[in-house]
Formats: structure tokens, C-alpha cells, sequence
């Protein structure tokens, strides 16, 4: 992948809860994306209407601009984050004529004017990017866009608009009425003050937009979007969808209806409890997408959040930036972290679920769990569901052996094998019948 | 974007049950698989050992040879689906060296000597793509390499072999033994006849090296990987994981642990039955995904088969001619198919679910129900949970009116929407206390 050695420079407009976050990692972090843009890329600057207001991470004095255009016209890549139709538009537009390459997460600015944008950018042959635009930081208009190319999308429909999702399992989880719900959304941080946006369905309506746009191929703009929020939505509403076996969602919908043309709709909708979308909870988002040959597929993740939408920001940043540099091949499976090494099974940390035969006599579990702790892994879970006789099979009869079963907390592999070995040399032990594998969701 | 009027020629490596989907869309889908790469594409040739054999899609006999090498050496991109390392290795190296975008799918190869043909690629500026060697249909090593390339991803786990997942999930749910759930997904065809390379995990294995090479930036191959199948998990190992809230599952890991380096693992796992990765059910396939900044992802799909899998070969495909043809910009906003337009909501084809409040007389329930049928609209369930005093409050007091719930099948939204404005006329109806829009799982 070629690349030259002057650093190439971004430009940050906005510096809120996502731009302070991306502004943290292009300067704590430049090592790394630097390697992954493969050139050194350097923050010029970030641009902001007050240089005093606090901030999420306390952005460098000599960083800061009040001159937006000015630093426009000197970058290689303007990333922008202030939200709304101006100033961005025009800054993104004046950054895209003079060959700057441009990332926004600006949905109402690309479900309004997102057609004439790519347009330009297209004419000028520099990389427009967006994702964080969408479902935050979960990658879904790239997929769509590049890996379902060679595809015929026929409908997308999301949970994609966190507040409402929080508000409405809520409603449906503690049975709260919606302006209860809404309240404890505000004072949680996922409501704003004026929640009308998201409650009525206006952010989820721009999002609908774009992910028509994107899917059917053709530009679709906010005014295509039949909208309802969720306001008219109340608690029986819920408890008689909750009796029939559904849950109610706000979902933005597109789909496709062969030679007639797309609806594009955003509306409270019930779903069936074993629908994949019907277990998103709180502010996390989920896209589900239909295609001729794809079938089925979801795209999860968290849909808010200045750290998570980062993420998608930075990737469209090391985009645009080896674009402007590169041809836009990725390094794929060529390496840049030469210092990684695979390691031995030994070095893992993982849990263990141990099935052991013992002599069912007093004192074995001590015995158990004496050998456990002198390997310092610790026990989480302990179970004695019933006992065996000689043949194996599980009886009830406590003449002969017990069963235990054991699941641990986190510990190396090495200390979790030694203990198993450990185990099998107790005359207790009859038998160690299974040995396998934990791995517990990250959040629990 | 850029683009001109000469056809850009494919070849195609292997008519197995992808390539011959693949070679069915190339030709009934010239049109859109065109418009998509913003340049004419033609399939010049699919190269296969014997041009007799029968095949899923007939390919027409013109485009069938034997001769790989005079393939390769004619086209702009070449899509290799033959598997295996030789003869693909050595037809791939050659594709490269003379410029020529390749599209593979072979896990087996790029997870032995994936680093060197991407250097060799790199070295050609030229594209190599692979999306389809790991979780079929599903977009994830896009996401991996492009979307999350401006964040560090910690872990990657994964359900990334159908026919595993297929048997653990029949002996989870019918308690079937391995071998019974072995010889049932071989009848259904989700097995081999020798099913080594998928229940001793080796298909899994060497993806767990390419999702480990591209999430670390690190070149790993499956000799890294520390790899056990399924054959020793018993019904009674199910059992008793069933027992304490938790499913058996075969899952490829990839861990990072900070300053060592990275632990690569294939073997069956116990997840909590509440883990998203719990509810993958059957041959689908999903991989979790945890990153510094994204935190959690999860991406979900069909894992296998000829048509889930030619959808992500050919949206490689797309983007490798997009590159070999254009600067690799997607058309992103810009529209392609222009004929699309936007239709309101009435041409919308949806469910409803609606809550009357009705008098409680003897044949309110035959008249409600004639007034669905008189706009066509089928009625798929009718509920009267109680009944409604004048307040409105539920009782069970019968001299008060009832309330009636109804979900109807699918309908043109205009339909129903004449159905619920003719019942608000009604005498009887005294109130239509709500109405939703309902959307059931496409496979439901």
C-alpha cells in the first residue's frame, strides 16, 4: 500500500460529546491510527463556537479555532460534527470542492441534502463517509452500501433512535406511563431536554431516509418518510401487546415493492417476543436487513454515546484518509502490528464448568474446594444435583457416588488445568466425566 | 465516479454451489450487478475440472473450459471458488501478479497462506477480497478491516460453523446423541459425508486465524489456533449445562491480551442461555464483537449455502471491479436505480393490530368481522380479554361494554385503514381505544 511520510492533517468541526472523544483519540491514540491509515496523520485543529466551553476531554488551547472555514481550507480530511443544515453544509461542501476528503455523522443534513453532497464529492472525486450518521456504532451503511453490492435489498427495518427504545422498554418492563419513562430517559442522560426529535420520530425518520437511500439505491430525503412517534403510545397499549405475545418498538422501515417503488416509514410497530429486533433493549440499536440472495441478517451494537459513535467516526476517518492517500486498498491481512504474537491456550483467561464423580461421603466438597482455591482459582457456582451408581447413570439412591458439578470465575487456563489434574489424582474423584469452556457476556 | 464503456470481464474459478449462483446472478443479473460497479461487467469464462457435470444453475455451455490458467490470464477480476490450496494458491498468485482484482472465499487458504498473497496483492495495488470465507452471507470482515479500523478491538467469538451449531442445537433441543444429530444434518445436507474438517473444528479453526489476523493486525494462521470439535460433547454434558441456564456452543475466539500478544481458540463453550450468541439457532451463523470505543457488536446471518454466500462474493466483487475500474468510491448517495420513487404510506402492505370497545351484545363479533371482510382484509386473531366499564377502566362486570382485540394478516395499508375508519362508524364500536402497525419475522 503506498504512502508518503508528510503527515496528513485533520480538520475537527464540533467538539461535543462525540467530536471531544474523537479529538482524545487522533491525539492520545495517533500511533494507532496512523499505522492504520498507513501515513502519519496529525490533528491541525478543531474547530468551535466557544474555546472555554467545558468539555468531555479538555481538547489542547493551541487546538482550538473559532475560524471553521479557515481551517476548512487547510486539511486533508474535515471531519464534521456540529449537527444541523448550517454552517455544516456549506463547510462540507467548500471542504469537498477543494479536494478535502469529509466524514459527517450529520443524518438531518444527509436526509435533506445527502444526494447533492455525494454529488459533489463524486464530481470532485473525494471520499464522502458517514456511518456514524446511523445506529451509531454499529457498522450498517458500509455493509449495506459495499458488502451487499452485489445484492437486491427488499427491506430494512430498525431499531435505530436509543431514546425511544429506552422509554418504551421501560414502559413495557416496569409498566411506567410514557412521561414517567421520558422523565427518567432526561434525567439518565438519554433524553434530552427537548425530546421532541426523538419522540416524535423525526431522528429515526432522517435515519430512515438514509437507510432507504442507501438500500433501494436511490435518493430518498426525510420528506419521503410517512413519521409517528411514539407519544400517542400508552401503557395498555403495551400491557394488551405484552398479552398477545408482542412488544412495541419504534421502527424505521424501508422496503422495496418490485416496479412500484419503496415505502419508507417510521411508526410505534408490534413485534413478535422471538423476533430478533424484539430483544434490543435500552439505548442499544439493531438493523435488520432483508436481500434477494442474503436472506436474513442484523446488525447489533450500541446506537449512541459520544465513545461508541467515535468508533464509527474514526473508521470513516482511516477511510477518507487512505483514500486521499492511497489508492483505498485496505492493509487486509497484511500486518501492522508486527509486535502481536499468538499465544499458547495456556495463556488465556477463561471460566470452567467441571462435572466430577465423588466418593459421597462427608467432607468431599471441602476436599473440592480446597483443591480450587490452592490453584487461586476461585469458585462461582456449585451444584450436587444427584448421585451415580457404579454404571454411570444418575440415581437417586446415596449408597453410591454424588455428582458435583462446579463452574469457576475467571482464571488462566494453566491454573484451571492444573486444578483438573490436581482433581483426577484425589482418591475422592472418581471420575472428572467433563471439563468445558465458560465464556459469560462481557456486560454480566 | 468515474468509469468507462469497455466491459470489465470476470472469471470465475469453480461451479460449485456458490459459483454456480454466482455465475446464475453474473448472467440473469448483468444489468444491476453493472450498475452497481458503475461499468459494464461480463462473465468471461467459469473454469471447472469437468464441463459435464450437472450443476445447481446450467451454465451456459460457452462460458465453461478446463483451462483455469488461459482464464486467469484474460480477465480484470477473478473469483476464486475452487477451495483448497492447490490448484487456487497458485492460480491466485498468478491472478495478482498480472493485475487482476481476485474475490476468494477459501478460508483453508488465506488461513495458511493468507499474509503472503496479501502482500503480493498489496505489492500489485490491486484487490483481494474474501468476504465470503467466514460467516457466509454475514458482512464481517468488512466491518472488521474498514469500519472498526479507527478502534482497537479487544475480542472476536464466534458461531462461525452451521453444521456444528445444527447438531449442538438438535441435541439441545430433541436430546438427541451426536451421532443421531450427525446422521440427521448429513440427510438434511448441512453435514459432509466426512464431516472431520467441520466436528473437529478445523473449518472453524482456520477462520478463527483470519477474524484473529484482521481484528489484531496480526498475521496468524490456523497453526496458532488451539483447536477442539465437538465428538466428545455428550447429551449429558447438554443436560447438565441445560440445567444451570446454559447452551453448548462451538465457538472460534480470538482474545487480545494487552502487551502479550493474542490467544486464538476454537472449542465447545458454555454461554449463558441470555448471551446474544445463546439464541443462534440451527445453520445460521454470528459474530460477537468487542472493541475499545464500539464496544459490544453483533453481526447476524445465514452462515452457508450456495445463495446466502454468493451475496457476499459478489458484493466483493463489485467493489474489486469498483477498484480495479474506478478510484473504489462507492456511489454512497448517489442514485443508480432512478427509477425508484418514493410511495406514500398507503401503498404499504402491513399488519394491524386494533383495540375496539364495543357494546356487549349477542353478534357485535359477526359484525365487526364482516366489516374486515367487506375491505378484504383477513382477520388472523380476535381476542375479548374482558370488558370496559364507561370510565374505561377493565372489569368483569357484564353489563358494560367489551373490549375486542384484533390482528390481521397482511394488507395494503389503504385497506385497513378504510376498515378501521368504516368501524369508528359503527353504532356498535364506541370506541377504537388504539390502533398499531404490526411486522411478523419474514421466516414466521
Amino acid at each position: 500500500m503506498a504512502s508518503t511520510a508528510a503527515p496528513l492533517t485533520i480538520g475537527l468541526l464540533g467538539a461535543g460529546s462525540v467530536g471531544s472523544q474523537v479529538a482524545r483519540t487522533l491525539v492520545e491514540e495517533r500511533e494507532l491510527i496512523s499505522s492504520r491509515v498507513g501515513a502519519p496523520v496529525r490533528l491541525a485543529g478543531v474547530a468551535v463556537r466557544d474555546v472555554e466551553a467545558p468539555r468531555d476531554w479538555r481538547i489542547p488551547g493551541e487546538l482550538l479555532t473559532t475560524d471553521a472555514e479557515a481551517l476548512v481550507d487547510q486539511v486533508d480530511v474535515v471531519v464534521e460534527l456540529l449537527g444541523g443544515l448550517e454552517p455544516a453544509a456549506s463547510l462540507i461542501e467548500r471542504a469537498l470542492r477543494r479536494g478535502a476528503g469529509v466524514v459527517t455523522g450529520n443524518k438531518a443534513l444527509l436526509a435533506t441534502r445527502g444526494a447533492e453532497l455525494a454529488a459533489i464529492a463524486a464530481e470532485a472525486d473525494v471520499p464522502l463517509h458517514y456511518e456514524a450518521a446511523v445506529g451509531g456504532a454499529i457498522p450498517i451503511l458500509r455493509p449495506i452500501q459495499e458488502s451487499l453490492s452485489g445484492d437486491r435489498i427488499t427491506k430494512v427495518m430498525g431499531i435505530v433512535n436509543g431514546t425511544t427504545n429506552y422509554i418504551l422498554d421501560q414502559m413495557d418492563t416496569t409498566g411506567a406511563a410514557f412521561d414517567d419513562a421520558l422523565h427518567e430517559a432526561q434525567r439518565l442522560g438519554y433524553a434530552e431536554a427537548d425530546p421532541t426529535a426523538d419522540v416524535e420520530g423525526h431522528d429515526a425518520a432522517a435515519k430512515a431516509a438514509i437507510l432507504g437511500t442507501l438500500g433501494f439505491h436511490a435518493p430518498f430525503t426525510i420528506d419521503d418518510v410517512h413519521c409517528e412517534g411514539i407519544t400517542q403510545v400508552t401503557s395498555s397499549d403495551i400491557e394488551a401487546a405484552a398479552a398477545s405475545g408482542y412488544v412495541i418498538k419504534l421502527l424505521a422501515i424501508a422496503e422495496r415493492f418490485d416496479g412500484e417503488g419503496a415505502v419508507l416509514r417510521v411508526h410505534p410497530t408490534l413485534l413478535p417476543r422471538t423476533h430478533p429486533l424484539a430483544s434490543v433493549r435500552g439505548a442499544f440499536n439493531a438493523v435488520f436487513v432483508v436481500a434477494e440472495n442474503a436472506g436474513e441478517l442484523m446488525f447489533y451494537g450500541q446506537g449512541a454515546g459520544g465513545l461508541p459513535t467515535s468508533s464509527a467516526v474514526l473508521g470513516d476517518l482511516v477511510s477518507a484518509a487512505r483514500s486521499v492517500r492511497t489508492a483505498g486498498a485496505p492493509a487486509e491481512l497484511s500486518a501492522t502490528d508486527t509486535t502481536m504474537t499468538a499465544l499458547p491456550i495456556t495463556k488465556a483467561t477463561t471460566r470452567y464448568y467441571v462435572d466430577l464423580e465423588v466418593a459421597d461421603r462427608e467432607g468431599v466438597i471441602a476436599e473440592i474446594a480446597r483443591v480450587f482455591a490452592d490453584h487461586h482459582v476461585s469458585i462461582e457456582a456449585m451444584r450436587q444435583p444427584g448421585s451415580v451408581s457404579a454404571d454411570g447413570e444418575v440415581d437417586t439412591d446415596q449408597d453410591s457416588g454424588a455428582i458435583v458439578q462446579i463452574v469457576t470465575h475467571q482464571a488462566r487456563e494453566k491454573a484451571l488445568a492444573d486444578t483438573v489434574e490436581t482433581l483426577k489424582e484425589k482418591e475422592v474423584v472418581r471420575a472428572v466425566s467433563s471439563v468445558l469452556r465458560v465464556e459469560i457476556d462481557q456486560q454480566s
